[in-house]
């Protein structure tokens, strides 16, 4: 058995729990090893304190559990049938002990509760296992890590060939595409997530997807993207000025800039979180820019894009070697430009490491 | 008000209901336009029976609310507030009555449920809004209808991309990197799921990622895609084969083509979903392929790739005109190649539409 089911069996010996159903593919993956998204169909990995765990899953998923190496039984179902009668009769194989569960609060649907309650009358949920896996992710492996550091080599290669693409006229979407061509063409197989391309005024909304604005001479261009390595996600945003460069735009860059520094290199162990969010967000408060700052320092990431920890106003997670996270400040002015830098960073022994180098000095593309 | 939103007020009326809240963003789009993924940020619409409704969303995306026309209030929230608290203030701002509450039980989670039951302890999970929103959207109106066509012809346009980008040697990979780019380069701005590229044995599994399989003479290809236009998704298949073609690979193709072609022909309103995949299955279980044929026969789609109406055994929705659905035979044989092949329809009062014209005929591909 893995070191984490054996830890998730002890957790379950201590609070008497009779059954663990893990739910959210992220954890079951991991957990097992098997990573795959069910959709809108059942994936669960049931734990027991005393006896052998199973993998239940859609029937056209089976072979792909067992050849993933798990050792231990998984049970299909098709699509016609109850997959929560059939989980019950496949528990009830194993222990009678029933009534005392520990599910993922985060994860598990009101429905799939009630459907778990029907199949199972006098369930009790008396552990949350969201926090306990939160907890269990929060601290990479070396393994891990090393896998970042990959994720994070194909980001800055995605930042050479975005900036190569950037010229007069050219839409944000065509941008995009000729960056992720040249990913893939290099054998990198997925993007964490849509990779975000926004010029000039667009820019402005930290959330406004990709389109077909047109790139003009004297607007900053902001790239967001991340890159999937081995299972292990990489996230950094840059922005660059194109053609020439304004007065008032390298200001608020160098605004940005100083607050993403200092922020990333009071990262070490025992500070808090919190305390990270409040050093950027003085710097571009005290820079007058403070309410166009509208987001979280950063976020956690690992085998998802956004994990724990939080790296907000007020969070207290206390900063230890091993968690992975981003630092994002922003400036956006509606109208005007949005300026955001970004690098994701693993905390070390006596301060961080980024998973991304491209510089972040201000680039002026011609 | 839109008809949506008051038809949603009219049951709250019916039901005795307080307060409706909604967390889906997909139904939060469907019922006021306003479509953003707010990730693990709290994005919910908060209906009233005799109130005006409101959105409560992160205060990064106020704006953008109101920049959609939304005519109701609309309350932000910074990363470092308690949200539930917050939509506590707004609601008891509007009324005091707030026992009996409906909810998507398919979407929320039960840590979102132990906050709401915190914020209001005399809260009842009156209504379920699930299949309410469910069924809404499971009737298409024609603009819907004609969103889904225009994203057909792009899937259309892939498949020609993609076909033209196969030659031997070529990774799977690099052919979904070449549609992709040139279907961007065309202006079409997303795909509605991961491109799937899968060659040879590799098709034989039906959830396999696209990788760095080589294609060889001989081989069959499959293409699973689907893009976005306004908002409403486009999803097909089609498998072709490259060089040669086998005898046995030529009488699977046939096979599978029969069910999808005699599956599809079958549609129209009064039938069930159930008989469409009875249809199917059996035409392939009759070719003695039944235990190869591992999935459904379908989904419903629309905005979101995977909705109701479920195309499975058993399953006995009544077809209505305005429902839109895939229609997807498959048989996989482990080992050695897998073949699907998928149209996208839309019921209407004699029989069916489909939203993708690439032939279905075997394809050989030089």
């Amino acid at each position: 058995m893995t070191t984490h089911l054996t830890e998730i069996q002890d957790l379950l010996n201590a609070e008497g729990v009779d059954v663990a159903y893990f739910s959210d593919f992220h954890s079951i993956a991991y957990l097992t090893g098997f990573e795959s998204d069910p959709i809108e169909r059942i994936l669960a990995l049931i734990v027991f304190p005393q006896h052998d765990p199973f993998i239940f899953c859609p029937a056209l998923e089976v072979s792909a559990v067992t050849e993933s190496g798990w050792p231990y039984p998984v049970y299909g179902y098709q699509d016609a049938q109850n997959p929560f009668a059939l989980i019950r009769e496949h528990i009830l194989a194993v222990t009678t002990n029933t009534s005392r569960w520990a599910v993922e609060k985060q994860q598990l649907t009101l429905d799939k509760v009630n459907a778990l309650q029907t199949a199972f009358p006098d369930l009790k949920f008396t552990t949350d296992l969201s926090p306990v896996i939160e907890r269990m992710r929060l601290i990479k492996t070396p393994d891990e890590i090393a896998k970042m550091h990959a994720a994070g080599r194909d980001a800055d290669l995605a930042f050479e060939y975005g900036f190569a693409a950037l010229a007069a006229g050219k839409t944000e979407l065509s941008v995009q595409a000729e960056l992720e061509y040249k990913l893939k063409m290099h054998g990198v197989t997925g993007m964490s997530f849509d990779t975000m391309v926004q010029f000039g005024p667009h820019a402005a909304d930290p959330h406004g997807a990709t389109n077909t604005t047109k790139l003009k001479g004297g607007q900053m261009a902001l790239f967001d993207l991340g890159t999937v390595h081995d299972g292990y996600v990489s996230d950094a945003t840059r922005t660059v000025a194109f053609n020439s460069v304004s007065f008032r735009q390298r200001d608020l860059y160098q605004l940005v800039l100083k607050a993403q520094r200092e922020a990333q290199a009071a990262v070490k162990p025992g500070i808090t979180t919190g305390s990270l969010d409040k050093i950027a967000r003085d710097i571009i408060t005290e820079g007058g820019f403070g309410d166009f700052f509208v987001h979280r320092l950063g976020h956690g990431l690992g085998a998802s894009v956004h994990e724990s920890p939080q790296i907000a106003a007020g969070n207290d997670v206390i900063l230890e070697p091993g968690m992975t996270f981003s630092i994002e400040p922003g400036i956006y002015i509606p109208g005007d430009l949005g300026i955001r830098i970004e690098d994701s960073i693993v905390v070390t022994e006596t301060g961080s490491e980024s998973f991304t180098h491209t510089s972040k000095e201000l680039l002026v593309i011609d």
